[in-house]
Order: structure tokens, then sequence, then C-alpha cells
């Protein structure tokens, strides 16, 4: 199949017949609710920083809408995954199964603790890690010795996998903890971009030992920067909470802190603008699934591209609208990339692949043929929910 | 000189004195200027998050009232002193020189770069490091070794030191600044609690090859939570920016990240209420130090405790206002502890001295006898700028 000339621009009309012929950021948040009023709450108290009623109520309303049974907010996503990863037990010379299709953040998280990343490949229908794929790989390259996992190439304990969820997409997550099971691996998931997302009832980043939630900016809700860890074991909820707060001793006046710990509390202040972004969340979550409609509908007609659909059985919270072109079309990719930037429409690709980073050049990785093809295939196109609103 | 039983109530009565007869907290924020404004504008703009016109603007602001050629917003001064001591050169296996009369946070970044805290002495004048016996401690124990210092008991290479400004107080930074000459060690200074104070017209944090600041709830001014980098060396802040937004090469949409870095970024919401109360950094300085001066009267004719001056040559930010007993009513400590919480007054003794916490109790060590009768002695009274304003 021969890729035409006028695909870059069909891609930039399609855009515009959805958001219009003004220039559209990749995401951005709305502030239309109780933000000004909690923001004021806060200086009015002068509770803006380590404690204060908005962190414990962030952690509750965040506990209730997923389903987890304990919520710690911390300070953004990649301090969420270092603690998660350092709860499960990864220690120094470990290593843990990550997606090369990633952000950067979930492979530094490993190195924080002095672990080694080993990438394996991801899947078309979710984007996130492929159960199939990783089964086989383990089989071959590790071997159970004295109850763990053993990468046989580099002598060190597999201990945990991190699968992702992309751009909000449920990753197929019960093909992924059958595999945890078998091969004894701690599940950490990475729900930085899934607020919003379900399998089968089942909130991301609940299913998992841990969970990691972020409130970047350019996610579904925002703490302008902010971060939770997810679990429903009581134990390492409480040791979260102990060291994202400089595992101080609770004392009246002494300060005695019994363990090495992180500062990596959420502050009042952006915990406030959390609890009014969470009360706008179902919102959100109705007009980007409106906006995965209406652009659906605009590239119903055009080859060589696709939409990403969420993976059946999910409900994806389309935090990231995904164009996958087909492999005709992959040559194409920079030049749609190009057009659309030009026009004012903010577009990027995926992650350059983690394996390519020269930090990460020489960790282990399992094939990763499909991330590859995926990698020069995939475009975001403007995502954000104020695009699927009233305006259609 | 016999302590007598009336000395807490003599404290009791001193304090509420000056501040009066309500309860009051040991050191709260005011925020009475453009802060709800500066707000309003992050929120109306939508950039609350990592980029924005007011980190930008908190940073230029920060450089012009302290001297500092550079400075680099963080999410809190524990990111600062972390990033400030790997880019200093110290690396897994390192000692670096620190007050055992901290907060754990100093030691605490030493361990994340995975080397070892080596604690010195205190001296009373400054409540920091002492020059005198750090210099006698490092010639008993150092050899120069291929150029650089080694403990000769440990093998390890002594790289840094981190003075560190008490309770906003100047130590001693000529003298510790030929140490760090004389010894080869990269100076850091932690001027997390020190931000408005001087010596001889240079501004904590700004003598050594690096300094830090902090601006948590209880500080001189607060930003939520937050912290930055100081430098005037123009490569290091490049590095600074560089690690601390996780290490991404400029680039229109690609995303390429070149070494290991961290998300700790101050997010721009944080930066506008950082602008906001360094407008008003005079008031609350002048205030504070109206503060020391009506305490100063009200304890003038108390036998066996002095208020803590700031030292010869050095103008203090006063950030807590801080309580010294003499020795003989040392044992009296936590008598004045429980009476002024009991009334209502907010107060606390020092840390506990980092090597008696549980992780650094091995960790190498000069002599701490002075440190240890610091801590025996130091009590914190109620610091808040606006108990040292208009009301008096």
């Amino acid at each position: 199949m021969q890729a035409h000339a006028d695909f870059p621009e069909k891609i930039v009309c399609a855009i515009k017949s959805v958001v219009g012929t003004e220039a559209v950021a990749l995401h951005e948040p709305t502030f239309k609710g109780n933000e000004w009023l909690y923001l004021k709450q806060c200086l009015d108290s002068t509770f803006v920083s380590s404690v204060g009623p908005f962190v414990d109520r962030f952690e509750a309303d965040l506990a209730r809408f997923t389903g987890a049974k304990h919520v710690v907010a911390v300070v953004n996503g990649t301090a969420a995954l270092h603690i998660a990863l350092e709860l499960a037990g990864v220690v120094a010379g470990d290593e843990v199964i990550l997606p090369a299709m990633s952000f950067v953040a979930t492979a530094n998280a490993v190195t924080y603790c002095r672990a080694t990343p080993h990438f394996a490949d991801s899947e078309p229908h979710s984007l996130g890690l492929d159960p199939t794929a990783l089964r086989e790989h383990l089989r071959s390259v590790t071997e159970l010795r004295q109850g763990h996992c053993v990468n046989r190439h580099t002598g060190r304990v597999v201990r945990a996998m991190v699968p992702m969820h992309t751009f909000g997409h449920p990753v197929d997550i019960d093909g992924l903890l059958g595999i945890a099971r078998d091969f004894g691996l701690a599940m950490i998931e990475d729900a930085a971009e899934s607020l919003g997302s379900w399998t089968e009832g089942r909130h991301t980043g609940t299913v998992g030992l841990l969970g990691t939630l972020s409130f970047n900016g350019n996610k579904t809700i925002t703490t302008g920067g902010g971060g939770a860890i997810l679990t429903n074991n009581s134990a390492l909820a409480v040791r979260a909470k102990h060291i994202t707060t400089t595992a101080k001793v609770p004392h009246c006046w002494d300060f005695i802190h019994d363990e090495v710990g992180y500062n990596y509390r959420l502050p009042n202040l952006n915990a406030a603008l959390g609890c009014a972004q969470l009360e706008q969340l179902p919102l959100f979550l109705a007009r980007k699934r409106a906006l995965y409609n209406r652009y659906s509908r605009a590239f119903d007609g055009i080859d060589g591209v696709r939409l990403q659909v969420e993976p059946p059985g999910c409900q994806s919270n389309y935090w990231l609208q995904t164009l996958l072109l087909d492999e005709a079309h992959a040559s194409q990719r920079d030049a749609v990339l190009r057009a659309t930037n030009e026009a004012g429409l903010a577009t990027r690709p995926v992650w350059r692949l983690m394996h390519k980073l020269e930090m990460y050049r020489s960790a282990p990785r399992a094939a990763l043929s499909k991330a590859e093809s995926l990698e020069s295939r995939i475009i975001n196109i403007p995502s954000s929910a104020s695009l699927g609103g009233e305006a259609q």
C-alpha cells in the first residue's frame, strides 16, 4: 500500500473537525469547580504545607473513588513509584520487569532503588505489557533458585513487575497477575495515567500489591504536582505513610526518626486542588469519552490510521487520545507530527523506548519488536476534557 | 547553682508577656499579601504544574534577594540537598561532614547518594559546625591520598561538608571555608532555615559551591512545600535544572532523556505562593527581629536561661527563637517543655542528635560533647513573624 502525500493534511482536517480551528493544547486542566474555594480555605487556615485536612480528605476521596482500601498521597507519581518499589521489597541488585514503552519515571524509580529495569514488550490492544510474550520470555531467561525468580544471564533476582496502563487503557491485568503468581513477582501497577479506568469493576492500581497515581498538570485531574500510593494491605499503607513523611516517630515534641525516610509529603495546598478536581472527575471522564466518540467518527473514513479504543471488558479514562498509523503509513509519522503542530494542534509521539535511552542501553530486555512497531506509529492528539464538552 | 522549682513557670510567664495568653503555635505563616491574587492567576491561566511563569519569576526574585547568580526552584529542601550533593560530586562510598545537630533530611540526603554521613560537633555561638574542633578532628582522622581527603579509619573519601545555619543563625562560614580549602572538601551550605540571614553582606547559601533553601510551611516564607538550589556556577546551575526536571533533552515533541533524572520540579502553583511570600520577606524579617527584641527584654531578668543572639558580624533571620538553659538548669528542659506546651505555648527541643538515631548509630563521628550539651539545653519558643508585629 502506498502512503498518500496528503495523509498528514487529512489528519489535520479530521482533528480540526472535532476541536475547531484555534490552536489547541495536548492536554490542559479545567478549574471550574471548588478549586478556588478550597485554596482560599487553605490560605485562611494557614495550613498550606505538610499537614492539613485536605490531605486526609483527598486520600479518603481517592479511596472511595478507586475502591482501594488505603491511599497515601505523595508529592508526585515518581515518588509514589519509588516508595511502592521499596515496599514491594525491591532491593539493590534486583531486576524489575517494565514495559520498554513507558515514561522514563518508571525506569528511574527502579534505579533509585539501585535495581535494574528489565524491559519487556507491549501489545497493540492495550498498548501495555504483552502477557503472552512476557511469560514466554521469563520461561526462557529465568529459573527458580531458592524460591526466587532469577535471570540466568545476569544472576540477579527478578523481584517485581510494573505494568503501566498506557494513556489510560487498562493493561491485561489478569494475564499479568497469573504471571506474577507463577514466577513469584510482586506486582506494582503504574496507574499514573489511568485514574478513572477499570477492568471488570476493578480500578486500575488496585489489583496488584501496590498501585500508583499521578496528578501532574497534564493528567486527568491535577494537584499541580502530586501522586498517590494505593494498596489493600494495611501494613504496607502504614509503612508508606511513615517513610514518605521522614519516618518520624509520633511524639508531642521530640524529633526521633527510626529509619531513612523521604520528604515525599503532598502539601495541603496541592491536596486542596486535588479535592476540588476529584469532585469533577465523573464529568471529566464523560467528556473524555465523548471526545473519543467525536474523534472516532472523524477518523472513520481515513485509511491508514485508527483511533485506539479501550480493550474489551475494560473502561478507559481516555486520558490521551491515540492514533495508530498502520505499518504502511509509519513512515509518515513525523510528517503528521509536523503538520499538526504547525497547524496549532499539539500532538506528540510516544516516549522514546527506554532501551534506546543512553542510561538504559545495557539493561536486560526481551525481544521488543511490537513495542518498536508501536513506537513508530503512535501519535497522541489533543485530549483535554473540555474538548468533549458542551461545545459539541 | 540549684535549679529552682518555679523555673518552668517563670519561662511560661516570660513567653506570655510577649505573645499574650492565647494558645500560640511554634511558627505559622502569614498570607496577607498577593498570595490570593497569584494563586488565582495560576488557576485562570491553567498553568499550575511543571512549567509556568511563577517558577521563573520565583527563581529570579530569589536570585535578586540572595545575590546568588543562579537559583533553581525544586519541590522541597530535601530534594535541593540531594541534588546539591550529587552536583558536588558526592558518589557511592563517600563520606560527608555534617553537624550531628541538624534535621534528619541533611543526613538522609547523603544516604540517597549512597554516601555516609560523618558527624561533627557544634559550637554554642552559632549553634552550627565548630570550625576549630572540625579542623582538629580532620587532622587527626584523615590524610591526603592521591589528592583526596581520606578517612584513615574507614578508607573512604571525605568528599564534602554541609554546614547548616541553625535556626537562621549564620555558621562561621569563613572558618569552615578555610577548612574546606585546606582539606579539599566541596562545601554545600544547608540554608534551609536561613533565608534572610547574612554574614558580612553575603547571604547564607551563596558562599559555598552550592547552597539550599527550604520553603516548608514552618519556614520564614512558604510555598506549601518547596526548596531551591543556589549557586554562582553556571554549569552547575544548568545541570541542576536538567536533572531536577527528568533530564529531558529539549525537543518540540520527542521524549529523550539523557541520564537518570528526578521529578523534583516545583509546581507553578507553589511558586506563585512563593512569589507573594517573598514580596513580604523584608516585613517578616523586621517582625522576627522585633520579636527577638521583645523576648530579649522578657528573659533579661531570668537566671539560668539566655536567648540565642545572632553571632558577631552576622545578621540572623531569627527563624526560630531559641532559649539556651545553662548547664545547671539542663535537667529542667523537659519540665519547661511540658509547662509551656500545657500552657498552650508550642515549644520544642532541638532535633535528637543524628548519631543517636537508629540508622546513623554506626556512622563515623567526631567527639560531640558540645552538641550533646546543646541538645540537653535548647528550647525553641513561639516564633511566628506575626508575634513581632503591630501588636507590640
